[in-house]
């Protein structure tokens, strides 16, 4: 006869309902970060008015046994919890929820004391409940149940009796041996990847290794090392490099992106492969493989993880086109059409065709791929358009790849429609492109960094800042004008914990575009470039400080802590962040016009910081080293030219 | 190797998420009712930038044939679609999305052609598409097709073969017949309970009808044939009788609620259950079946029908204390504990039991007794605190009684906590008691209106507003005041389209409460009353005038249409309505205030019924019919004493 499913009692009484974090009915696994404590909430409750309990239940999915955390009641219906993700790897969680008979029969009693009811038949009716957990609690507690029960079916010992059943200890006796008659178990075991603190919290340097070289030579590996120092300096702890697999030589493209390329241009390095191999393979000019691993080793001395780009798609003599002609789509003239993302085209490049039917080799051959670099110590993955591939495909690769080695990280390059970009992310890309490139205004900002840090996609979305990159030379920096450059730099490395940039074009400051576009004017995209890396410029000097402090102050090492604050002026944006423990405040105070100083005032998160005491805020600049003393909500600032266009301060008591 | 499901091909590159309407991931019916059009949305996309495309899928669920309807995209890969209710019963709807293969070559020639280049290439790759669907097109179109193929191949007719290519009738073609290569059908079935239109739309009146008498009889069925054409004639569509079964003798309470009663007490109705029998006999003293059967065709013959009271707890003397003693929860001392609900106490009602051993019985017979009288001509119930019974029972119990009578309808009477009121929603209540009775200022209001019709609840909670009921006799009527009912009953009748109230104590207003408490003094709970059913106060009147409106205008047959507009003043509460069609444009506004004028000026939605053109609104008083001409967005009103506290305009175009 019933509807009801055939492993939940009929008699279960318990609703457990909206279970947070949950993402698309458990479809996919919320991201975290080894060591955070996670918050779990839900719906519990019973008809009626009966005491209800639950308990979170959560293990490693490896694991056999399910631990338990406690869920205590917030308001309303809402239960809340917490447990320590200790370790790397996939964790599950889910939630059980039952009348508590045995509590609900010692709330009865208290509540009918105060009505001043007489409970003789009330303890009599409790025996029950403590006689049937005494085989499973410790002796003391079993004395002390024993006594109870021998005192509640004493009618002459009635108030003995009555202060035993009201006790604090029975309650939680009780509370610790719950029966959980016909509980309920939530409908959907819930899933979080567990990744290691860099997923979260990292500082990305790109440089192109052919422009590591002297008086216009090509660059290679052994070069690079001269450049490592530089890049160890300005704290960065990865160096990302554009693809460094062998150059195709077919449609190869000139400088500036032209059709055709002259002798000795040296082409896009993303367009890949050619007769010297193709993705498992080193372009010759840069070394070989011996050289290197050994620069990977070099940077992990300086504390550096070097990032390779993962390009999946094929320069016109790649290999594959040949080997797996079935791997590309071919047109009735028996070419295949080179990419395009309309109005950009790439004629050096084919994209690969994911709707083969020898799919799985192909999806095969790129796992093999990026195991093989792994192997020789590559950790992380700046993909390149993954949006332009499957996202099923993506889902396999990168939970294949991470069995193999949980320390993997993919940063998407996925500068694409919102929807898309969430998708990525939910199919485990482990950090994402934003559109903080393109964030200029207060309102935009603020709109952007609220979508980020406190909707729904901050439970798989973390973005990672660029403030420019190879593809990128943005409108706010194209005059050049050293103040926009700080803004953009300070607001990435400030508001979010993962960020970015392309250098040594940046620090140094080039900035002159292709006329009407974001690009970079003769664009070491297509060109070799040398670099004078000693070079000292102020902007060099501010981004190594930076990078300094984001390595002592807790609270830069997390985004989805960033709140934005009020201010009075459209030109001074400010946020505030603080750490998980509370112990480090920041507040960081930015002007958008580089042109001019900005004044205003800004509204403080005071009451927050001195709600267990205190009289006002020592604000500390870490920057300038200057210090004030706060005892407002709205504090004035001017920023900006001449001085510079922020405040980092870190706040502590008064 | 794969993760991807078995059905779901490994090259398919289609996302459908975040499908709405979905209830707690599709675990509930979304409730509608008949004649509605159903409005569907959610993400559709693919990787890349190929052209997708995607249905609606849906049919009764008892037919066997998918029905399709189209879905368009709306913004940021949102998109949308909506198909008729046309018939009562369950009805079930999915997506499904493809990469659509054909559109996409024709969408890429057209930007080729934009971009100025040759796309001889491109018209014989486009073969291929029209190929294969050439068998399944009409005689017409497959001309069409043979003569577009020819074209592409016949290099000579280029710019024929373009135009042929790019034509709005091959793109038609296309669209009509997509061959889904790969397509995806979202995860989930969802389902709707589609209802007749009185789960919507109904005015419930309340009596007891042991008050039918006169001279302080007791009255029963036949003198209650005399106050069915006054409850006619003031307009209502439902009328609600509390319990009319056998009364218990033990522990019955005496007037106000008095432990003890005296001799000719009548007891409270809601003790259900004496030696003359349960929830299926008929009270002795009210009639036999045959007058109740009498009476209920009688009130059909009205346009009326009778509601029964469906309390599930019993009087000590109801027969199933001594027929079924497992259904009830004995205690050591061999009683069974009275009904509480602190501070309240019910020492004339024992609770059922729910979760004994013998609960299959004890379920069949409940749904025995529901259906038994539904054969009796009973089609609506209203179900007395459903929220102390188990979830998964209502859940049960309602779709069994509607599957054999669609058109049964269950109001749910639990003032309780909103969780709970949601969850007996969601098991299938019809419609629910809310806490508009306690809502009061302007604020509360809003707040409420705003949770009922604007957030997910609107998709499965029908509120039902009450001004008043036996039980609570609200602060705000207590003083008597004769405005202070005008405007709970106006806000009541406007606001929602299901209200209720308890008459003839409402119309009259009796207004004594018992001192400090939200009662009525000497309540018809515990005694038999008469009443001069035939004086016609101003208040009658106006319910006779506002539920003729509620008829006639079809915005007010809708609550989910309700949208607060801002006013100046926090006394005065403006609201707007319109139907489906946008042919009925209501603006109700009200003053919160009984004692005094107030004035103020309201937003009006005037640039949403001009928006294809007019010049002002003609502003119809449809209580008192005055006529204004409002030019302006915000407009002056006075309202209140000595004038009525508010205006019900229709509003249409000058």
């Amino acid at each position: 006869m019933a509807t009801i499913a055939s492993n939940i009692p009929a008699q279960s009484r318990i609703i457990i309902e909206d279970v947070q974090p949950e993402i698309d009915s458990g479809k996919f696994p919320v991201k975290r970060i080894t060591g955070e404590n996670f918050n779990v909430s839900c719906d519990l409750f019973a008809d009626g008015h009966d005491v209800v309990s639950g308990r979170i239940l959560y293990k490693k999915v490896s694991a056999k046994k399910w631990l338990e955390a406690p869920l205590n009641p917030v308001i309303n219906d809402r239960w809340q919890g917490s447990f320590e993700l200790s370790s790397r790897g996939e964790y599950e969680y889910t939630i059980e929820g039952w009348v508590d008979y045995a509590l609900n029969w010692q709330h009865g009693i208290e509540r009918k004391i105060k009505d001043n009811q007489h409970v003789n038949v009330e303890l009599l009716d409790g025996i029950q409940y403590l006689e049937r957990i005494l085989k499973e609690v410790n002796k003391d507690d079993k004395d002390f149940l024993t006594n109870c029960i021998e005192n509640f079916s004493d009618e002459e010992k009635y108030s003995v009796a009555v202060d035993y059943a009201t006790s604090e200890r029975l309650h939680i006796i009780l509370h610790k041996n719950p029966k959980k008659d016909f509980k309920l178990t939530y409908e959907r075991t819930l899933k979080i990847l567990v990744e290691r603190q860099k997923a979260l919290f990292s500082s990305w340097y790109e440089f192109f290794p052919r422009s590591s070289g002297k008086n216009g030579e090509h660059g290679n590996f052994k070069t690079c090392l001269e450049v490592l120092p530089h890049v160890a300096k300005m704290g960065f702890d990865v160096l990302y490099f554009p693809p460094i697999h062998p150059i195709g030589e077919k449609h190869r493209k000139g400088k500036n992106n032209s059709v055709t390329a002259n002798e000795g241009d040296p082409g896009s390095p993303w367009a890949i492969g050619s007769k010297d191999g193709g993705h498992d393979a080193i372009h010759s000019e840069l070394g070989d493989l011996k050289d290197f691993k050994k620069l990977i080793d070099s940077a992990n001395d300086l504390g550096i993880e070097i990032a390779m780009d993962l390009a999946l798609q094929c320069a016109p003599d790649h290999p594959w086109v040949k080997e797996h002609p079935e791997w590309f789509k071919w047109r009735p003239d028996g070419s295949v059409q080179y990419a395009e993302n309309p109005p950009k085209k790439y004629q050096d490049i084919l994209p690969i065709y994911f709707e083969t039917e020898d799919w799985k080799n192909l999806w095969n051959e790129i796992l093999r791929i990026v195991l093989y670099w792994n192997k020789q110590g590559i950790k992380i993955f700046r993909v390149d358009n993954p949006h332009t591939k499957p996202f099923r495909f993506w889902e396999w690769l990168i939970k294949e790849a991470q069995k193999k080695d949980p320390d993997l990280i993919f940063l998407a390059e996925a500068f694409t429609r919102p929807k898309i970009m969430h998708e990525l992310a939910k199919c485990g890309f482990t950090q994402s492109y934003t559109y903080f490139t393109w964030r200029n205004s207060k309102h935009e900002l603020t709109e952007y960094i609220n979508e980020i840090a406190h909707s729904t996609s901050r439970e798989f979305f973390r973005p990672n800042f660029w403030p420019n990159t190879p593809d990128i030379n943005p409108y706010f920096l194209q005059d050049g004008n050293e103040w926009a450059f700080y803004i953009r730099y300070f607001l990435a490395a400030t508001l979010s914990s993962n960020y970015g940039m392309y250098g040594p074009v940046f620090e140094f400051i080039v900035h002159k575009p292709i006329f009407g576009k974001e690009e970079y004017l003769d664009s070491e995209k297509y060109e070799v470039k040398s670099w004078d890396w000693s070079n000292m410029t102020n902007l060099k000097r501010l981004i190594t400080q930076l990078n300094g402090i984001r390595k002592h102050e807790k609270a830069l090492q997390d985004t989805f802590n960033c709140r934005v604050c009020d201010t009075t002026n459209d030109q001074i944006f400010a946020y505030y962040k603080s750490d998980a423990e509370a112990n480090n405040h920041l507040l960081m105070i930015v002007s958008l016009d580089p042109y001019q100083m900005q004044a205003g005032r800004v509204k403080t998160p005071i009451g927050e910081i001195l709600q267990n005491g205190g009289y006002g805020l020592q604000m500390q600049d870490l920057i300038t080293g200057q210090s004030f003393q706060w005892y407002d909500e709205w504090n004035y600032v001017e920023i900006g030219q001449p001085k510079l266009p922020f405040h980092l301060f870190r706040m502590t008591k008064l």
